[in-house]
């Protein structure tokens, strides 16, 4: 038994701010036509795909803040790749700001969603881990003020989807194993998950050296311990200055890596990814039912630590200056 | 600020059944003597180091299954290793088979301990995660009866020793994230884990080659996702005729290796680990309380999958087969 879907890597180089939604939606179709063309189900698309990733300047002007997210998808300038999504057949997850009113008030949040090969929409995630930081921090290279400029999702839901169980992240929840482990006890297959990261961390910059170590570390341990595929895709390059790494790569099941990009550009990769792979880690070494001993993980949901160690001294904590990931 | 750990990796070869704890605590001595000869504060021996991986049999006699536990530690043959560890001011972590009385009745665990330079037991930790089952299974090459043999622990403490904050893990646990986060959320600087692990795993022989690949790549993503050092300790090599993989090896709180075992007999490794690297991680990208959302991770300590997906449909759970880990 074999259930195949193929999967590929929409990777996006830098999108200019100058950069209008049609024009981006036509660099996105344009590499749906190359899936396409190569027999793929499904195309994924890095994170806030359709304008340059605003979270780096601070902007204190509402209109112009608001000018980079989607009040309706699809919109008006987004139905198109909804449209050739249906008429060639081919599903896609993509990431986007959105800008939403609920209970009363505006919300903002960085989402995702899968859409299926008839470009309907069937999944919605918004992204849970925001890194950065909320205030203005002028001695920093650049910003990253996602903790300003989004709320925090609350859940990681999985979806049926091209015959599997299909979850979604984003980005920075790539690096959290509360993420993969959220979605492997749902029995998810296949993770889809965009990013954009800049090679330099500001507060951090000796870990610039290890970026694309630790996208590839992060994606390849949450595949192997949760036994699903897992497809992590960038927007990658310089981007109004700024050097996001590439590193877009499909990972079996096993950890394994079997497809990548080699540029920091518009590229497409794609592997033929069995499903059913899956099974062979999640009835072996990885079966939750059996394995997983869930009474002695309280610490894991606790808000904060649980104040104090086996020998009753308090717990370390780490010092409060601000400094956030990449 | 810098505090150095130097610590060493006291990898074993194989074990005979015939062996007797003198002999093994001479082996033991021996690569002590070395890891002192090289300045180190630590030695980290493996899991049930004291004797054969005895799970591997199917035993029916309790006096010969009893003989492979301790039932006092240090015990009259254990003591000579206590007394060098003191005499040459040096700590050790060590694995073992623990019999002990409590609550009535005869209770069996397995167990290590951290021992430090005076001699004196600072920490103990039971083993969570047991692999492996509980019945016979005469199909298999070999049995893993961990399900038989021991208690599940039901706590991942950690110690203050040598100068930091100090965990343990046995063998199989260093499979789990939920190991590395229940200490890492407790500040945990260096996590010590013995094990013994066949390159064959009987219910997923597709899985041997990669034995080395996944004993690296859990341990890599364990240490960086904590921001936490690693030492993970094999005995290996062919031991009653099963092949067992080596691999020891030393991780940054970066995730890097940087040192290793390249034998699978007794050997010795080593590295200068500075505390300190860790706080360069716990205080940026994984700076756990301004960054982790515990309030999304309910499904981490539920019993049992929610029962139903995002859009209603019950959760695909694996398979009843009776399967098992490494």
């Amino acid at each position: 038994m074999s259930r195949f879907v193929n999967a590929a890597i929409g990777q996006l180089g830098p999108i200019a701010r100058h950069e209008t939604r049609p024009q981006v939606v036509q660099r996105l179709s344009a590499l749906m036509h190359q899936a396409h063309q190569m027999g793929c189900d499904l195309i994924v698309y890095p994170e806030l795909a359709l304008t340059t990733f605003f979270p780096r300047w601070y902007i204190e002007d509402p209109a112009e803040l608001d000018a980079f997210y989607e009040r309706e998808m699809p919109g008006p300038e987004t139905q198109a790749l909804f449209d050739l999504s249906r008429q060639l057949g081919i599903g896609f997850y993509i990431g986007y700001g959105e800008l939403a009113f609920e209970e009363g008030r505006t919300r903002r949040y960085n989402t995702s969603i899968i859409v299926d090969k008839r470009g309907a929409i069937v999944g919605k995630y918004r992204k849970v881990h925001l890194p950065g930081h909320a205030e203005h921090e002028p001695w920093r290279a650049f910003q990253h003020l996602e903790k300003r400029y989004f709320e925090a999702g609350k859940d990681f839901p999985v979806f049926h989807a091209f015959g599997g169980v299909f979850g979604m992240a984003i980005c920075n929840d790539r690096r959290w194993t509360e993420t993969y482990r959220e979605m492997g006890v749902q029995g998810v297959e296949m993770i889809l998950i965009g990013y954009n990261t800049p090679v330099h961390n500001p507060p951090a910059p000796e870990h610039d050296d290890l970026s694309l170590f630790h996208n590839q570390l992060v994606m390849q341990a949450g595949a192997y311990q949760n036994g699903t595929w897992v497809v992590g895709v960038a927007k990658a390059g310089i981007e109004e200055g700024v050097d996001q790494i590439g590193g877009s790569c499909i990972v079996a099941p096993s950890g394994e890596i079997v497809a990548s990009c080699t540029t920091k550009g518009d590229e497409l990769a794609l592997a033929r990814c069995d499903l059913d792979l899956c099974n062979s880690f999640k009835e072996t070494t990885f079966n939750f039912d059996l394995h997983r001993q869930p009474e002695a993980y309280s610490r894991l949901v606790a808000r904060k630590g649980p104040g104090l160690m086996a020998d009753g001294t308090p717990v370390p904590s780490p010092s409060a200056r601000t400094k956030d990931p990449s």
